[in-house]
């Protein structure tokens, strides 16, 4: 299962450097430590710890549902300049579990900065108190059954104690694992590019799986740089660059109370002030970020579940960006276009009627569809040198690429999804069980 | 495959009568033709004529595609009071199929015309010169495949020759199988009422199976009426009805270019005449139309393709009507509530992250949702008597019934559906092989 990202990540810029896995070494003034709580009987690592002995700037995006899970709440009611610690835990998503859920963060929360403040006292020269409104919490898994606070909490000491203070690969492998629920791989990316005349890190881990819709549904990604930035710049730069990225997938069209996309910034790096995300100087950092989170979302699509098949839709001369996103999401959470690649079947009357369903006004006159190079629709008729053959041959491919020209204006979007497969039905039917 | 309709069939009123399959006879003024045109191959019905030897009133209502295939275009196009004959065929949409499919449909409706002018002559007394405009076409099947024209327009002849003026049950059954495509049941629904002091009857045929949505999607459905009602009052009964029958159902979500569900009126009952349809006298026949149509759209649901279980969906206590059709649907179109019924599993925390994607407010304070007559959540937290064998158990029945009150406001919305299945991906994963 899974399938081979190599062909399909984001080209690279020149001014920023996607490092290979290998290379991952060290954020300086973060600190990781991962563990199992056995919330899932099975001795997998599944309690994380991240902790910035001297505090981190921050942003975070949170998900759109009207629902959200109580962890988000309480970050939500922090409005703290910096974060000390991140505490991530899967198996339970402390959604749906009222009071119980809320009073739990706020006990762990408690502790955690107690224990840390204790940590402070025996590591560092100048010793700071950390707040419980310093700590961040994200949570995955099933909704709705009670928050296991005794094994959380039973196990913060040990998470404190197993802190080192520098990273390896193996490191960031352990925490991409420890996040993950039924993802398959772990996710992670990285880039390097400068601030000014100063080299900075931006490292990210994700998990996905089910449930992953633009709104960035059951997501977790958390973002690790050493640059200095300050949560204003960090907040705009997220906004900014989660449009395209983690808001442009879709796994099965849900959503989930808990997506949480976060960026922690270190301060560690001695770069230029940055007061406006339009300056000059963080132009590479901009599109570096970028790439770690397309990378990332790219990632969590290829190993949506069930997923055999990568999906690009591009919708472009559109009238406006979100009558491209609408027809692009129209068809990548289309239920007969999903199971039709699953078949390897060219079958572009369902492309037809998910652009069609979609809402925005098409040029039925000049609409042109493509798979990969190969032209399908053009001028609103079939394309007259349209082979069923080649298209077949095409479909067997694992990263297909959809191309619709609308005629409308100018305007673009891509969305990124995966096939729809009996696996699909298999992992969810029986989920819990 | 197929669920068992008969304990989930709307409740019949004092004034209306469901009348029995048994029971099915002549809709006078109509007459029924069915034959192979050898559109699939294998000799299996798959052109169908419906002719009013005297015209008929009707109404139409299509889908709201942006892209709509080249019958509806048609229909669109004549404005004539009376419809002499429907002719639907199946195996092909006539979408996306430009000039030669709008051209092959004035080709059919000239020459249907003409060969029933010339029946006409033969069979009445003063026969009628039967004008191409006279003619609709319904079409179902694969888009963008050439209409078939010649096969078609060479059966033609033959269709007009099997003609005969009355109906008995298996003429209803041939016309139910002729229209289907990849459904694996007929589906006719009856029922008999007054107008004032008369009695008349409405019959009805439907197609479904993929992509049925709000918008009635693939979906034909064409209803009889012997009574006499003019083309307006057709025209506002279908409207009013189809909000919480057709347009309450959904399979994957997806939406046709090909939608259709049409009344017609062959004025044969001498009914007083009916000016507005909030008179008295029309409201039997109000309510036994819409029975009509949801003993359809409840058919077209449970024959989804790959069902397993038949969904409802009951939102109550909401802000407003459209507020419980959009939360209802977001439970309805949700691939992981889909999933998670197929394998009977009570997960509601699933249920609950369709209601917070929805878009409108919830009173989560108040939230109550039940399974049947078992509550899973009061006043926004697990029912503390919730248990989850009882739950499990209640799963495994054939039709789930799933309520949700939001308590924001007074109005309700039901929403039809059915689960997600490995069958679904079968059947679509190689529709066209």
């Amino acid at each position: 299962m899974g399938i081979n990202l190599t062909n399909f990540l984001s080209s690279q810029s020149k001014n920023t450097k996607m490092i290979d896995f290998q290379d991952l070494d060290h954020i300086d003034g973060l600190s990781i430590s991962v563990l199992s709580a056995n919330l899932y009987k099975n001795d997998r690592d599944d309690l994380s710890m991240f902790y910035f002995r001297d505090g981190a700037n921050h942003a975070s995006l949170y998900t759109q549902s009207k629902i959200i899970s109580e962890n988000i709440k309480w970050n939500l009611n922090q409005k703290t300049k910096k974060v000390f610690s991140l505490i991530v835990n899967t198996r339970n998503a402390n959604a749906f579990t009222g009071k119980q859920g809320y009073e739990s963060l706020k006990k762990l929360a408690d502790l955690v900065s107690k224990n840390l403040t204790e940590k402070q006292k025996q590591d560092e020269e100048i010793p700071k108190k950390i707040n419980p409104k310093e700590i961040l919490f994200g949570c995955t898994g099933t909704i709705g059954e009670e928050f296991p606070f005794e094994k959380i909490s039973h196990q913060i000491p040990n998470l404190i104690n197993k802190i080192r203070y520098t990273q390896n690969k193996f490191i960031w492998m352990k925490a991409a694992l420890g996040i993950m629920t039924t993802d398959t791989k772990p996710k992670i990316a990285m880039e390097e590019c400068k601030i000014g005349s100063e080299k900075v890190k931006i490292y990210g881990i994700a998990k996905g799986s089910g449930m992953i819709h633009p709104n960035m549904a059951t997501t977790l990604a958390y973002i690790f740089t050493d640059a200095s930035l300050s949560n204003d710049i960090l907040s705009k730069l997220l906004k900014k660059n989660i449009f395209n990225t983690f808001n442009a997938i879709s796994c099965d069209g849900d959503t989930s109370t808990n997506d949480m996309v976060s960026i922690f910034a270190t301060n560690k790096i001695n770069n230029s002030q940055v007061k406006n995300i339009n300056e000059n100087k963080i132009k590479n950092f901009d599109r570096a970020l970028n790439n770690v989170l397309l990378n990332l979302a790219k990632r969590v699509v290829s190993d949506g579940e069930g997923a055999s098949k990568f999906i690009s839709i591009n919708v472009s001369k559109c009238k406006n960006e979100l009558d491209a996103k609408k027809i692009a999401f129209s068809i990548a959470n289309s239920p007969l276009v999903k199971t039709a690649i699953a078949g390897e079947d060219p079958n572009w009357g369902r492309i037809i009627m998910a652009i069609g369903k979609a809402g925005p006004k098409i040029n039925l006159k000049k609409l042109c569809i493509k798979l990969g190079n190969l032209k399908i629709a053009q001028e609103g008729k079939l394309y007259q040198n349209y082979s069923e053959e080649v298209a077949s041959k095409y479909m067997k491919k694992e990263n297909i690429e959809i191309s619709v020209e609308v005629y409308t204006g100018t305007k673009d979007f891509t969305a990124y999804t995966m096939d729809l497969t009996k696996k699909y039905i298999d992992i969810n039917a029986d989920y819990r069980s």
